[in-house]
């Protein structure tokens, strides 16, 4: 096990009508931002509890905040908050609207250009962040629980990530009932999501660390026995509650704990969002099964390890059964209405070259042996086709 | 899922060396007790480490913490602290230390009788404590992640557990060489202790919460894997991290989560080591089989739940599975070397009366449902001769 530090002072607030507990987690008397995106939360009524529990503060709205949140939008967010001198902020919302409201805490207090922030570098250090909480609709990504965000710029096409442990949020509210009126497809890539969320941080290479590669295996084998009846029954409450805990707990570092981390999926994901227009989760489910089959040889202790505690592969050559796992994975994306060709989207072949080039040009190297070049992104990505 | 609240805002640092970094972590210019136990610090270098860590802190030492902390003792701790004006405590060593510290940190700041913190009531409310960290040294009770202890007074024979969010441990360095020069039987002690908070968390009903009872499987199966290496190789880092990390992953809160619990064998354990003096781990080695046992009907689904999953008993009736998983459990702590029947440590029947009697006066029903009275406990008790 490598050398660690964990620190995750996120509260959690599980369960139906748990809103109500949060104006004993927001200081009296604070003036509150609440951060929302398009605005199904006005037509689901999670709009109307918030609201109602927050009689009694002085609120400020800022709503519109769209999926890959943008720095200009944010910005706006921003500036409102200063003139309205607002001193919490509330997220409600899916990953992008809690990423989102991350970088608005971060920036309100922040003197200088707010983009560095996000950029990086010594000048972009915050020393302080206006609090937050988040009631959560879209379990997904781990926003909830986690310190960091993925933030884009229109005027440049730049898409950057950045994390402080001053934008944890103080509490997320997980009700399940929020998630009744998701679209279904939504529902589908928040499992992708979580999925590879925890493949990232387990199928590298033995690391001795039996507790985190149990729990990393605890949380695939929910996402696979529950994954189909989320979809399928929206207001099953126990499986939605299931399925939000598993979301969160996938990205909250406790399974990333001294062990090594891949990434790469993502990395070349984020790729076919910027060039495609392709959903997150969609990207993810179609670079891993490719991935897994390029790195196979790296993984291989590791997949014989998934294919036999998750599928329950246990016959065949070590060959035969690492191919088993991947396909297992592969037909599990597709048993949830998840594509996973390229082709399945119109991306052909000669698509792929402006991909590969970036890549080739940015001289990165992926993975968790620093061993995925631009090369080999061309060889996953032709996988996909 | 039962709805439930979840904060655990320690930092840990983990592994070989990390307590170089625990100088960042205590304010600047803070004035600093350390708190040990029996001496054993001073004698495996680890002493040594802390204070030279802390070097351009003022020090000043309690050491003399008793296994079973006492309160006449802490109490002694609690005078020091505030002739000294300390305003850090820094705990060294085990469960005890710890769960003393935390009752020294917020004993400190507290007007009036202090034994109310501990006695519980509202005016045992405690508004504020001295913050605290912690150098561990005997992985076991999980006490250098949680928020709870337990304390015993002499002159009462009264001991108490005790929780605030307030006495969280800002951080804990959990250093595996910090283990390596353990007496193997406090090493095995560790293991039962933490395999038995466990199963106190899982071994109930099932209450649709497919991720923790995974997490609880997980660290079983771990407890399993590791623990005869870990108590035969004292130097081998690999497995003593994995047991001191298992260790603390048992009672943070994590794997408790909207589940139901059962700390009955807890209960009917600190009788005892209330009566006969006998060590925690013991006790509770020495109730668990017995009580499983008794309650079996009860806990059905799950003991045949565990069976399958943490012992891989696939065949036999139902009965036959329970009967065995029971079993792999009584030989898992013989394997140990811990006896787990009272008569191995010279207790007969007709010393089980007086435990009964007092559960008896107390008309305290125990476990998940409830119901497990006086009347049952003995049928446990003497099921453990």
């Amino acid at each position: 096990m490598n050398n660690f530090d964990f620190y995750n002072p996120v509260k959690i607030l599980f369960g139906e009508g748990k809103t109500e507990a949060i104006a004993q987690e927001i200081p009296a008397n604070a003036k509150v931002m609440i951060t929302f995106g398009g605005g199904s939360i006005k037509q689901n009524g999670v709009y109307e509890q918030v609201t109602k529990v927050l009689k009694g503060f002085k609120v400020v709205e800022f709503g519109g905040i769209e999926p890959n949140p943008k720095f200009e939008t944010l910005m706006k967010a921003v500036e409102l908050a200063r003139n309205e001198k607002v001193d919490f902020l509330l997220a409600v919302g899916g990953g992008s609207v809690i990423d989102g409201t991350k970088f608005i805490a971060a920036a309100i207090p922040f003197n200088g250009d707010t983009w560095k922030i996000i950029k990086g570098g010594k000048e972009g250090v915050i020393e302080k962040a206006v609090p937050f909480g988040v009631v959560l609709t879209l379990p997904a990504t781990g926003s909830e629980m986690n310190s960091g965000a993925v933030i884009s710029r229109i005027s440049t096409g730049e898409k950057f990530a950045f994390g402080s442990p001053l934008v944890y949020p103080k509490f997320s509210v997980l009700d399940p009932t929020f998630t009744y009126s998701l679209p279904r497809h939504q529902v589908a890539n928040g499992i992708v999501d979580a999925f590879i969320h925890v493949t990232e941080q387990y199928l590298t290479f033995p690391a001795n660390a039996p507790i985190q590669d149990r729990w990393a295996e605890g949380i695939l084998q929910t996402l696979i026995e529950i994954g189909p009846k989320a979809i399928e029954n929206p207001t099953d409450y126990e499986t939605r509650a299931a399925f939000m805990w598993a979301c969160t707990m996938a990205l909250n570092g406790i399974i990333s704990t001294g062990v090594p981390t891949d990434w790469a999926t993502h990395m070349i994901g984020h790729e076919l969002t910027a060039f495609f227009g392709l959903d997150h989760a969609v990207t993810l489910a179609i670079v891993l099964p490719s991935l897994l089959l390029e790195t196979s040889d790296e993984k291989k202790l590791k997949l014989l390890q998934y294919g036999e505690r998750v599928w329950g592969i246990l016959n065949g050559t070590e060959d035969e059964r690492v191919s088993m796992a991947i396909s297992k994975t592969h037909d599990f994306f597709h048993s949830l209405g998840i594509k996973t060709h390229l082709s399945d989207y119109g991306v052909t072949e000669d698509q792929i070259k402006p991909i590969v080039d970036r890549f080739a040009q940015r001289g990165w190297k992926l993975g968790e042996n620093k061993s995925i070049t631009a090369e080999r992104i061309e060889t996953i990505l032709k996988g996909s086709l």
